[in-house]
This record gives C-alpha cells, sequence and structure tokens, in this order.
C-alpha cells in the first residue's frame, strides 16, 4: 500500500469512452472536459442523458451502442454497478483496440477482479480503480466537476497489468482531483472498505430503523446529522455492494454490535472510572487516525 | 413541545454571573459580551482563567467564591457537569437574590430536576435549559462567540417558575445565536436527547473500538469521518451524562445493536428485495426528518 506522486498531464491525444453516464460517469467527464481529450465520448441507454450532456458540452459524442466508439478509444472507463460492470467488460473487451486500457469505479473489487474474464497479453488491460467519492443523490443530473476534488482514489492493478496502463490510470485520478493515490489488493481494499465505508452506511440505515420515526428532529444537533447523513442511501447500489462484500463486511457488523453491547454493559454497570478509560481509548485511537490522516 | 419568537433585546440593565469559565461558560460570556450586560460576571475557581477572560474584555470581572457577586445578579447561569452544577445550586442559591433567575447548560435535565432542592415561591427560580451546541474540544482557551449561533436550545421549564424567569433564559437563548428554542418536559428531553445525542457518541466510541486500530486511513471517506469525528471525547463529561441517563441510553444501544443485527442477518441472507427495501425504508425515514427540520 502506497500513495505516490502522478505525472503531471493528462494525455490530450487520447480518446476517452465512460460507459454509464449517471453521478460517477457525468461527473469524470465534467472533470476531464477541461483537459480536452482528442474524444471525449459516452456510452448510455438513455440517448436523452447524451443528447443533454453533448449540448452541455461535457462530452463530445454519446453512443447507445458501445461497439461504435470502441475500437477506437485509448481509455474506457466503465461507470456502472458492478454485476453491470463485469458483465458490460466481459461482454465488450473484444470490441476494443489490443492497447486499450479499461478502468472502473466500483466499490469492491475482489468481485470485480474474479468476475472479469482474464484479458491475455495483447489484448486490452484492466485496471480496477475505486474513486472514494459519492453523494446522497445521483443520476446524471447530480454530476458535478468538483466530486473528486480531494478525494483518496484507490488502485488495485492485477499482476498482468501493464506499467503504462496502470500510469494512465493514476494520471486519470490525479487529473479528477483526487488528493491521493492508494495502490494496495483487492482483498485489502475489500476489508477496509467494509470498514470505513460500508459500515458508516450500514450504521446510517441500522439508526434510522432504530428511530422509529419518533418525533426527534427539535432535538436533533450535529451528531445526529452526521450519523444519519448517509441514510439518503441509493438502495440499488449499495444492495448489490453489501451482498458482494457480505463475507467481509457481517463480520463487522456483528463485531460493532458486541461493541455496542458492551459499552450498554459497561454503562448499565455504573463503573465510572472503567467506563472513562474506555471512552478515552476511544479518543486515542481516533487521534493516532487523524494524525495519520495529515501525514 | 413548541418553537416560538423570543423577545427582541436582551436586558442591558442586568447583572449576569457565569458560573464556570470553559468551553461552554467562556463561550456564553463571549456571545454575551457585545451585548454590554451592566455586569458580566464569572465564577471559576481558576484565578489564571477569570484573569484571562477579564484581560480579554470578555467578562468585566471575575471571581473565584461565589458569594461576592451573587447578592447583585439578576440571571445565574450555570456551566458546571452535571453533579457539580446540582451541589453548587443547591450550596449558593441561598445567597442569591431572591428575583433572580438560575439556568443550567447540562445535557440531562431530569437528573438536575430531580437533584436541585426546590426553590420555594419568592426564592430565585431554577429554569432549566440545553444549549444543543459542543465542540471536540474544551476548555476556556476552545471558547468562541459563535458555539451556539444557529443551535436548538431546549428549555425544560418548572410548573413553579415564574413566566417572566422563562423569556429571560428564552431571551438569553436567542441572544446567543440560537435558531429556535424547544419548549419540552425533562423526561421527553432525556428520551430523545439519548437518541439524537448519546447514542452518536456511543457509536463513534464503539467504531473507534471496532477498528481495532488498523491501518484503515488511505480507505477513509467522508462517511468514516462522519461517524469517527465525536469520538474525540471528553471523557469526563460523557461518562457523567452516560451514567445519569442510562435508564434511557442503555435500552437505546442494545436497540441499536440489534438493528445491526437484523442487517447483518438480511445480508448473509443474501435476500436482494428485502435487504433494499430495508435501506429504502431508512431512506424515507430520514427524507421525513429532513423535511421536518426544514419546516
Amino acid at each position: 500500500m502506497s500513495a505516490a506522486p502522478g505525472p503531471a498531464g493528462w494525455p490530450a491525444d487520447y480518446c476517452v469512452t465512460i460507459v454509464g453516464l449517471g453521478l460517477m460517469g457525468g461527473s469524470i467527464a465534467r472533470a476531464l472536459a477541461p483537459h480536452h481529450p482528442a474524444a471525449l465520448w459516452a456510452v448510455d441507454r438513455d440517448p436523452a442523458v447524451l443528447d443533454r450532456a453533448r449540448r452541455e458540452g461535457v462530452i463530445t459524442r454519446g453512443f447507445t451502442d458501445a461497439r461504435e466508439p470502441l475500437d477506437r478509444s485509448d481509455l474506457v472507463i466503465v461507470c456502472l454497478y458492478p454485476g453491470d460492470a463485469i458483465r458490460w467488460i466481459n461482454e465488450n473487451s473484444i470490441h476494443m483496440k489490443k492497447s486499450a486500457v479499461i478502468t472502473d469505479i466500483c466499490g469492491v473489487k475482489t468481485p470485480l477482479i474474479d468476475g472479469v474474464t482474464p484479458l491475455r497479453d495483447g489484448e486490452p488491460d484492466y485496471v480496477p480503480g475505486h474513486p472514494m467519492a459519492g453523494r446522497e443523490r445521483w443520476g446524471y443530473g447530480e454530476s458535478t466537476a468538483s466530486l473528486f476534488t480531494g478525494c483518496s482514489y484507490i488502485l488495485t492493478p492485477l499482476p498482468r497489468n501493464r506499467p503504462e496502463s496502470i500510469r494512465l490510470v493514476e494520471t486519470l485520478a490525479r487529473t479528477l482531483g483526487a488528493a491521493r493515490v492508494v495502490f494496495t489488493d483487492a482483498a485489502t481494499h475489500d476489508e477496509y472498505i467494509a470498514f470505513t465505508s460500508q459500515i458508516p452506511h450500514v450504521l446510517s440505515v441500522a439508526y434510522m430503523h432504530a428511530s422509529e420515526s419518533r418525533p426527534v428532529t427539535p432535538f436533533a444537533g450535529g451528531s445526529f446529522g452526521d450519523v444519519s447523513r448517509v441514510a439518503l442511501i441509493n438502495e440499488r447500489i449499495w444492495t448489490e455492494l453489501f451482498l458482494r462484500n457480505r463475507d467481509r463486511l457481517t463480520p463487522e457488523i456483528r463485531k460493532l454490535a458486541r461493541r455496542l453491547n458492551e459499552l450498554a454493559d459497561l454503562i448499565d454497570g455504573k463503573d465510572a472510572p472503567a467506563l472513562a478509560e474506555s471512552l478515552r481509548e476511544a479518543r486515542r485511537m481516533k487521534e493516532a487516525y487523524d494524525a495519520a490522516d495529515h501525514r
């Protein structure tokens, strides 16, 4: 796991095709547009979205049939939900230039790597990626050029990846505005992402369930807002992400539930010094994370 | 439970005494100072803090002995931890003007009301309050005039309170910058605050414990920051708040742990439609809260 500064410029002679022009695909297009790629194309099943993006100057051309742009694309960025992304790459890589690079943006990486049929030497190169950015709204209409500004962009390259393919996706990440590009393996990614991203979403959902819609709003301060924010959840993508990472996620959920019950026991036990020490320990851990984050 | 617009101005001829010049007391003093009360006094056991606040023009005079200012104070704002606040009010109300109003800022209200010896008619009037504001740091050095800007300020008046006393504390809340003043009873306050404020703090602590200090920082996005923010916890005040509200808090903690385990069961069961419906239900609840909040 390491973070390295990226190459300076975006290769302006490259033809880029974005597959799926939703929140993520649309935001990538908006962030790339000012760098004037030779072509910035998009594939989407909705012609109205393609038309809007073209009129807005976000893409140079839109296609509902993927075959047309693929044999001229140098970089193909697949912005679909995991299952759709796997199917799309497996069905369409045959239409691409042999020198093309494919990347994706999915929040789970092991299922993608397991699902994508290995491409052989001399075929398009698939470099798995995950920009850690999102919103509580979705669709092209919510896309924004600044979505990736300051984010962590995680790459889980494969042993068979060509070094120049990895460099290209790293350059993409920097060009989109990522503050850091993190290189790791898919298993580590999926384990840690279960904790840092999926657990907060599960928590937010469980917290809403536990609210039982009681009229608590007048008593809601900053910490209520923090914990409930991502309950404005896109159930389609998150259902898929949770299920595809369930072997790593549900042990984390059950561990957190145990830690909560342990705190309840400590409080019911009225042992103030032990409870204070438990809170102090949590603060020390948070301080250590904050220090690591600002390195 | 209701919110009403407050009277316009702060009574500039009032003598105000703040007891305990920490984060909360210091911030109240800073927010009141521009309104030039006839006197803005503070009582603290630390003469250095009093001296600093006086030099900074935040208070007009500081006292380490409470008796001196009390017989001339119209409003006494007790900014101590709950147990200390109860003791202080019981020991010192005898030194106050009979017309004085006492309020506090504690995050639990039933224990305060149960602990403060009932003051009789014609004695100082205790109006319990709770400004929902705080920081992840504490002490006078962290105090800021804007701490209460936009906050909910909750009042749980007692049947014996004089109407003009309640109005005075409501004016205080507005003057400090509260966006809304919420009137409710102590039991409702303590039940809802367990859910909206104490649970997020317990969660943040449990989340840090569950992290087991794994090196997750490169995978930390916005939702990790949200859930972990209040783990920078002041263990002394929160230990006391948790313990004093434990009968309401620990059932909420255990309920949340059950909801988490139910979600884990749903994910392990691989029933995508049921999981999606569960997430959708959480989103609906969050949307309803957001709508209620912006009324």
